[in-house]
């Protein structure tokens, strides 16, 4: 972990740096991204985990609608911008060690590519898995063909 | 994405497949992980951001104590075994393309090693990063030096 980080764990709630200084010490992985985690602010449900690179968060935080990269385009991907179901960043914050984001987020119908409202629909126990929740939107109306 | 995770997006709600099936299609990462997000059950809060492999993962299941992967140690890591603040599962899901985990646990006191019950305190905007919460115990107290 890096300094700035074991800084961090130290300091007073308020307290902090400027953004510059932490993207310097953020764990990018080889390819530049790190993980994200979409919450839907009010609710608390879990939508989705994406990637983002650094210019994907700056603009985030700049705009205030979520951009992630898409690994499998390789390119910069404003949520909805195909489906329609964007996505409004309320806050952001980074974890401990600088590897993952938690994005708080207004979210406008589903997240997940299905039509369903969270990515996490397949329900795990000791021997089985199972779909939990139905489409809100048949994904055929979401996208010609294409991605959340 | 894999066929069996394209057939589980037509599935029906309570459909699925046995474990083995399922874990066979995930797409583990080259070192055989993939990430699990905790979040707390009943206050929705996302508590951190960890990996398992398909051993940690069979065995959280089947005992219902979390059990991850030590990236850091390089072996399994049954949360709290240093610190004494474990996570009791109560239920996981994987998300629809099979590269996600989420976890829903019941944590005992703080998830994050620092003392602070998530790991994700440093808030972003546009131009600072800015610690926001306290920790609820003193990490010194909670290890004589090791993860959480």
């Amino acid at each position: 972990m890096s300094q700035l980080f074991k800084d961090l764990e130290r300091a007073r709630v308020g307290e902090g740096v400027e953004l510059d200084s932490l993207l310097a010490a953020v764990k990018w992985s080889a390819d530049g991204l790190i993980p994200a985690i979409a919450q839907q602010h009010d609710s608390g449900e879990v939508l989705m985990m994406a990637w983002m690179n650094a210019t994907a968060l700056r603009e985030s935080l700049a705009t205030r609608r979520v951009c992630y990269w898409s690994r499998s385009r390789g390119k910069l991907w404003r949520k909805g911008e195909s489906s329609g179901q964007q996505q409004h960043l309320v806050s952001a914050a980074l974890d401990c060690d600088g590897d993952t984001l938690l994005l708080q987020v207004d979210q406008h119908g589903p997240a997940c590519h299905t039509g369903r409202r969270s990515c996490f629909y397949v329900a795990l126990d000791a021997d089985r898995a199972r779909v939990s929740s139905e489409p809100l939107i048949d994904p055929d109306a979401l996208y010609g063909k294409g991605q959340a």
